[in-house]
């Protein structure tokens, strides 16, 4: 019976379908596009964990819910989820919407296919090698391979197996037993997951030795020099240096140049992300079959260490085409001109104080309230100070106001990371910024 | 200038985005929608690599596009990609096009936000949590710890690093080299991502014993026990065992009671993904502060190997609400009744053999052409047999009317995989799919 119904059954409706799909994407216009981007709504609406959870009514029962109910359901989670597009929302390195961007993800969804052969996928197959070139050309390179992988942390495990593969191909097999004990090198300012990704590995994070940064957070091509030493004459094998352009917290850049040289003195690989395939290749027979009739070359899937692996080359492609390099260019021209602009300002301002000179788009500041100026000399000025961006966090995030990262860092007490990274800011944003962060800390 | 624009301009004007994305939006209703899911459009439209890079024009040039040509790119893309919820679409185990989860997407990709902590994804890491919840109940457990991770071959590294961690909590500092040799033990048919993690995570290919699969695909716990002895007289330390429920081409069930009883006898961990917070955590700070207003156990983010990390929880959840349990219940069953309905119709036909009686929606089987037919005692039968698959997927993809994967397997020749996936089929797509072959392959 169940599997006698016509086509147009309630699974497989076209009308159905659209008529679903035409509420959603008016919901999103309305609660994201333009509320979720407008200045004069929050950023978030701050509800306690528990009161969330009635809110939402998570619960996943036996009955189904009628259209009505569902199309609820989405305004719900749109209204309590944060506007990464809203203009005051600096919290992470991403923000903004590009609406080229959003609507190459919308197709990639509709279609939903998977990134791994060119039967399945052939117009994504040859254009995240058309990205990937133009990547490539941006850093210099002729010629070189890639892949789109599902994050960054992901990327950087790449790079360790790649390093590790061109030094040892015989770890794919016999595993990190029959080599020696290795080590790789990465400043103490690196991500995090480079930690991870040497637990994740085999290596052990014990296998990853950190090189002094400079007051500025770049790695110190002597220190790189001196752990080198002190790692072979402890019996290890140094195998690979991570250098970082742009960190995470301070945004500060490895001078790539000298690391370079040291790499090339000790024969170790820089990471680079250059995949080779015959590293993480298994060639699966009923994925890759070698007598397709067409070049199987083109079945890029076993580059990776996933299977399946989502689309992720055309929302930057849609964008790239639509903005030009120019137009791309040109945003990052406007992002340094804001950062120099916030900064400037913050200097005529008593009550901000950077931590450094920005380099790149992240700022770094305390905010240091009226019961703290002139106190700098004071014994327990540093831990005070520490305490203050915590509680302007709380209080932006309930009000809904605004939103920016803050962290400790080394010896640094707890303070605020501005990043700019939505091409749609504009100097009275940068303004707004300074003057809510006065409004928020002024009873300090 | 480029900094003083007002705050409605080009970039973040949520007018022109939402001009964009609704003429977006509706190529994806005629395009996707509605031609992707009828059954009298091409499931594909073959071109040949170098044909298809003329049509899409896919270089990235400096200068930007003019809207209508953006649309015409839209079109493009869509026209000569896979349209995998199309009703003849067997090629892979997904088909098939929800529109809740479809929705779901569209939302999520519109969001924009990453799971990471409650402070940027408050909805979804609730949300998360109950899916999972709700997961766990499905097999049985009433607690428990997840997360989604990037597909499965991800997944099943995350088992592989659980139960070496669980053994050896010590590798994640002191790496694979302070550990005995180890050996993880799956079955002939287990999915190819074993051995690629095993390569990944530094044990190399080597650690994986395979243990013999019976005729219908299914571990044999006898050998199971073999193979443990094995290792552990050639010195090697047992530590897991990978079970397979649905294999990858014969959709073949491992006897898990059998394999756990082995698992308990031998103190090996079973498979089963409950994460360990401990085993991937790295406490970056600047994300996961702990000085938060909020209760920290909720930024979840540091279970995973990744940092930032895709929202995959609101699809599921949304079509769970609408379709409810038992809507889900439905589909499946009414997979399993088109399954057992296509194998009795193939029964009836000459030209199918079965690789074996299906117990789960895949159906394995090789179309015998009439040449071939009453031939099986001849010497080259075999051989010429697994040479049919390959022209009649050819020829089915460039008239753009089916879609369906094929591959050899052990010491069988090619055979075609059906799977019976997307709930908008019906016994005419049956009867569609036999007719189909038998025209395509009616003169070999």
């Amino acid at each position: 019976m169940a599997d006698s119904k016509p086509l147009l059954s309630r699974d497989g409706d076209p009308m159905a379908a659209e008529a679903l799909l035409r509420d959603v994407f008016g919901i999103v216009v309305d609660e994201i596009i333009w509320k979720g981007t407008s200045a004069s709504e929050k950023v978030c609406e701050w509800k306690e964990p528990e009161e969330l959870k009635q809110l939402l009514d998570l619960e996943l029962r036996s009955q189904g819910e009628p259209q009505e109910q569902i199309l609820e359901r989405c305004r719900a989670v749109i209204r309590y989820s944060v506007k990464t597009c809203h203009p005051r929302f600096f919290n992470q390195l991403f923000s903004g919407l590009d609406p080229h961007a959003l609507a190459g993800r919308i197709i990639t969804e509709s279609l939903n296919t998977s990134q791994y052969t060119y039967e399945i996928a052939p117009v994504f197959v040859l254009m995240e090698e058309e990205v990937l070139k133009k990547l490539r050309a941006l850093v210099g390179w002729s010629s070189g391979d890639g892949v789109f992988c599902p994050g960054g942390s992901i990327s950087n495990m790449y790079a360790v197996n790649l390093a590790r593969y061109q030094r040892y191909p015989d770890c794919k097999r016999r595993g990190l037993r029959a080599l020696p004990p290795l080590a790789l090198f990465t400043s103490e300012e690196c991500h995090y997951s480079i930690k991870k990704g040497a637990a994740f590995l085999g290596l052990g994070t014990d296998s990853v030795r950190v090189v002094k940064a400079d007051e500025r957070g770049k790695m110190i091509p002597e220190d790189l020099e001196r752990q080198i030493s002190l790692a072979e004459a402890e019996g290890a094998v140094p195998f690979l240096v991570i250098a970082t352009s742009g960190t995470t917290v301070l945004g500060a850049f490895d001078p790539l140049e000298a690391i370079a040289d040291v790499c090339q003195r000790h024969g170790l690989w820089m990471h680079v992300d250059n995949l080779l395939k015959h590293c993480h290749g298994s060639q699966a027979s009923y994925l890759f079959q070698q007598d397709k009739f067409y070049d199987v070359a083109l079945d890029t899937g076993d580059k990776v260490v996933q299977c399946g692996r989502r689309v992720d080359c055309l929302k930057l492609w849609l964008m790239w085409k639509a903005q030009g390099g120019q137009g791309l260019e040109c945003r990052i021209d406007q992002a340094f001109a804001l950062t120099r602009y916030l900064v400037k300002e913050m200097k005529k301002r008593e009550g901000f104080e950077l931590v450094m000179e920005p380099e790149f788009v992240n700022v770094c500041f305390w905010f240091v309230p009226p019961s703290l100026r002139g106190k700098q000399e004071s014994p327990d000025y540093s831990e005070r100070l520490a305490k203050v961006a915590p509680v302007l966090k709380e209080r932006m995030v309930k009000e809904g106001s605004m939103m920016i990262g803050y962290q400790p860092h080394g010896t640094k007490g707890n303070f605020f990371r501005m990043v700019v990274a939505n091409p749609a800011l504009t100097r009275a944003d940068m303004d707004f910024l300074l003057n809510e962060l006065e409004r928020l800390g002024q009873d300090l």
